[in-house]
């Protein structure tokens, strides 16, 4: 592995302005580490060294660039340069760069870029936003069906530089309707006089240009293929995408989930590369969204003062009991979103969870009620800190934790459906979100059930 | 995609008993659909169907079926029918069923494999769990340096079938070290005279065996291969490592790591497929040991009891409070966890982390602190809700904001970095875990920012 190597302080060598030594070490390096270095290093020395690669060198690190250290170099590059980058990366990986710059600073990029690719570039971002169409690259090879294998092969021979894998290649037919799919290995092993669309006996697995992402990270994880075609509706060939980017994908998808499920807006960038304004900006909104909602508890327990200041006793077991609530509902929004993010779980599924929800939700209440209980009625000194009637102090904490449990996980549960009925990402469903509105009806549950057993002895 | 073929029911059929029928349509079928189908009926049924398909249909359609459904039918299916199956397994994806199978089961089972799979199947057990050696699998292609290209390619036929990818193979020396490795599609646009060990410009980018998994995913994720070599620690190959096999790892390891975020144990199952016993197991652990967590605060409040009783207005505002310190600390858990996991973040830069979520956290409180002062100075019933000290109280609840904010996102920041420290999983600081933490502490800045705003007034 390559932390087994000695790496050279490039830093020092820029600074003793020894650029031959410097791409002499640069050039030996694979891509990927190559990008690695660079990003490590500041943005005005990154590009001093990017200015001495050769070019061939110079694109493929660039591609392994994280997106938003790209965007960040666009700004540095001197236009020819940038162009000569845009030019030579692989489609898809370029299409992802210009979503992500300033509609103004893409088009102008776009226009640079020589016809053909210009031509790829335009279709590709025609495609909805997170959809397979913007994924997937054109660069494939494309076979008919009647070649023989020892054809196909001088073909596959042909167009191979052209092509991001021809690990599979696609039999199409001569308005590019996709046929099927055969893979080099198929070929390789097959006799040379053999038709290709005799080979193959896998089903071809097709994604639709539209589908969403998880989707076809879902299509992915189901076929174990290396790469997928990607057909307009009328089944033609339009792209095909390779598992390798639905490896950042997933990740990515990952990523997004936890950080809403946390509470924040996704970073959309690793966290020491996120500046103090975005990072304030991405966290600050949701703060505030949940602190009013909080407020309510404020307005909530106004509403229950005059049995605060009867039994004081009562304010010292809201913090415990609401947060019993939020955190079973923390923990039922978690797994339902993972659920719905990984199909196991569908919209219709809904009443299922509810009844799996109100059972473990009721046994969970039990379960905390009878801890709470023992909790209060065999404190040591349970009777001069919570008054003569403390038993009664210890079913009112009981019956409130079997209360907000079940409540907590209910609403948990049912939040994440309830978003994406309403088409919003279920992931909006953070656990502090859910904490926050089960702290205002876990108040109500709370001084309701004081109510019950504390009515006429302490209130 | 699937979903435009109508689907045959399969139960009616079953009922029927027209297994002709039921032969002919599942056959037709793709390995994973048929899974998908499979996984869909009862166990009765399952294993019905799976009594009338042909070999080689059976085996790859178990080795499509979820872990969990696999482990289920071996208790179901016939010893002999059984054996076939592991027999013909990838050794990688038979490693994980035994591996999750109780130790007597797969003694027992390893010891009625053919003699070369048992020692295969021996082999990959005796690497660490959760390990590369475990995910790897020994059927790959392996080339000698001095082959020219149409001798490995003749070598490649002969061997293929016992090769779980041809898409890329390895050249080792007599001593099976590692040396390199070529992309068949470079064999293929190779002329047929060339040496193997001149084509391949790529450096080789092996994964020792005893790497952790998500070691073996973020190296996928660096080097955009579709396997990569396992190697042992003299640098010889011992296996290889597979691109569908690694996205079901990713996807695995972000379900773990939602599920502990929302405090609940990994459940290693879909959400629907986990008996109510196990999700209560899985929850109510960690919410009992919350639950007691949280018990410090009825301390803590009972220790400010006297505070309360003197002004009761200081009570409505301890949800709003507490809730604000675990919302930071959700934000920053989740944030630091998935860099963590991501290796966007070391555990070297924890100071880094440190210095940034000080400077967040206070900007965020001042934030929260300057809308929580609003909310009280200009409520309409200020004068008759909080009293003639209003604007005391409304200090006291801004200035309690910018602490508990300050102290939840360096707690929530600082706990992964703990937890890893100690050699345990940064995901253990759920969302739950840091608010319960920062509750206690959120108290005592509570009541004693109220100490210095209101002592002599209220206090």
């Amino acid at each position: 592995m390559l932390s087994q190597l000695l790496k050279p302080d490039y830093e020092e060598l820029i600074r003793a302005k020894d650029w031959n030594t410097l791409r002499e070490l640069l050039t030996e390096l694979d891509p990927p580490d190559l990008a690695e270095i660079l990003d490590g290093l500041s943005p005005h020395d990154a590009t001093l060294m990017f200015r001495i690669l050769p070019r061939a060198e110079a694109t493929e690190a660039f591609e392994h660039l994280p997106l938003e250290r790209q965007t960040e170099m666009v700004e540095t590059l001197a236009d020819e340069q940038l162009v000569r980058i845009l030019d030579e990366m692989a489609p898809d990986d370029r299409t992802r760069l210009l979503e992500e710059l300033p509609g103004s600073v893409t088009r102008r990029l776009v226009q640079t870029l020589s016809p053909d690719q210009r031509k790829i570039a335009n279709q590709l971002l025609g495609y909805p936003e997170r959809s397979a169409g913007r994924s997937m690259t054109p660069e494939y090879v494309a076979i008919r069906p009647d070649m023989t294998v020892s054809q196909a092969l001088a073909h596959i021979r042909e167009q191979a530089t052209r092509s991001e894998t021809i690990n599979v290649v696609y039999i199409t037919d001569a308005k590019s309707k996709l046929l099927g799919e055969v893979r080099l290995a198929t070929l390789v092993l097959a006799t040379p006089g053999d038709r290709v669309d005799t080979l193959e006996e896998r089903q071809v697995v097709a994604i639709p240009a539209t589908a969403l992402r998880e989707d076809v990270v879902a299509t992915f994880e189901k076929y174990d293929r290396v790469a997928l075609p990607v057909t307009d509706t009328a089944g033609h060939l339009v792209g095909i995408i390779t598992v390798d980017d639905v490896l950042d994908v997933q990740a990515e998808e990952a990523t997004e989930d936890i950080q809403k499920l946390g509470g924040t807006e996704a970073l959309d960038a690793p966290y020491l590369d996120t500046d103090m304004p975005t990072m304030i900006r991405k966290r600050a909104g949701w703060l505030a969204v949940l602190l009013l909602g909080e407020m309510l508890t404020a307005t909530a327990m106004s509403y229950y003062e005059r049995e605060i200041e009867r039994a004081v006793v009562l304010a010292l077991f809201v913090p415990l009991i609401i947060s019993s609530g939020g955190n079973s509902g923390s923990q039922a929004t978690s797994l339902i979103i993972r659920a719905l993010a990984l199909r196991e779980v569908e919209l219709a599924d809904w009443w299922r969870v509810l009844v799996r929800e109100l059972r473990t939700g009721a046994v969970l209440g039990l379960i905390l009620g009878v801890i709470g209980f023992m909790r209060v009625q065999f404190w040591p000194t349970a009777a001069t800190t919570y008054g003569p009637h403390y038993t009664r102090v210890a079913l009112t904490v009981a019956g409130s934790l079997v209360g907000v449990v079940l409540f907590g996980s209910v609403v948990g549960s049912m939040l994440p459906f309830a978003l994406r009925r309403v088409k919003l990402d279920p992931a909006t469903a953070s656990a502090p979100f859910v904490a926050t509105l089960v702290d205002v009806t876990g108040l109500v549950i709370y001084f309701t059930v004081a109510n019950m057993f504390l009515k006429g002895v302490l209130l």
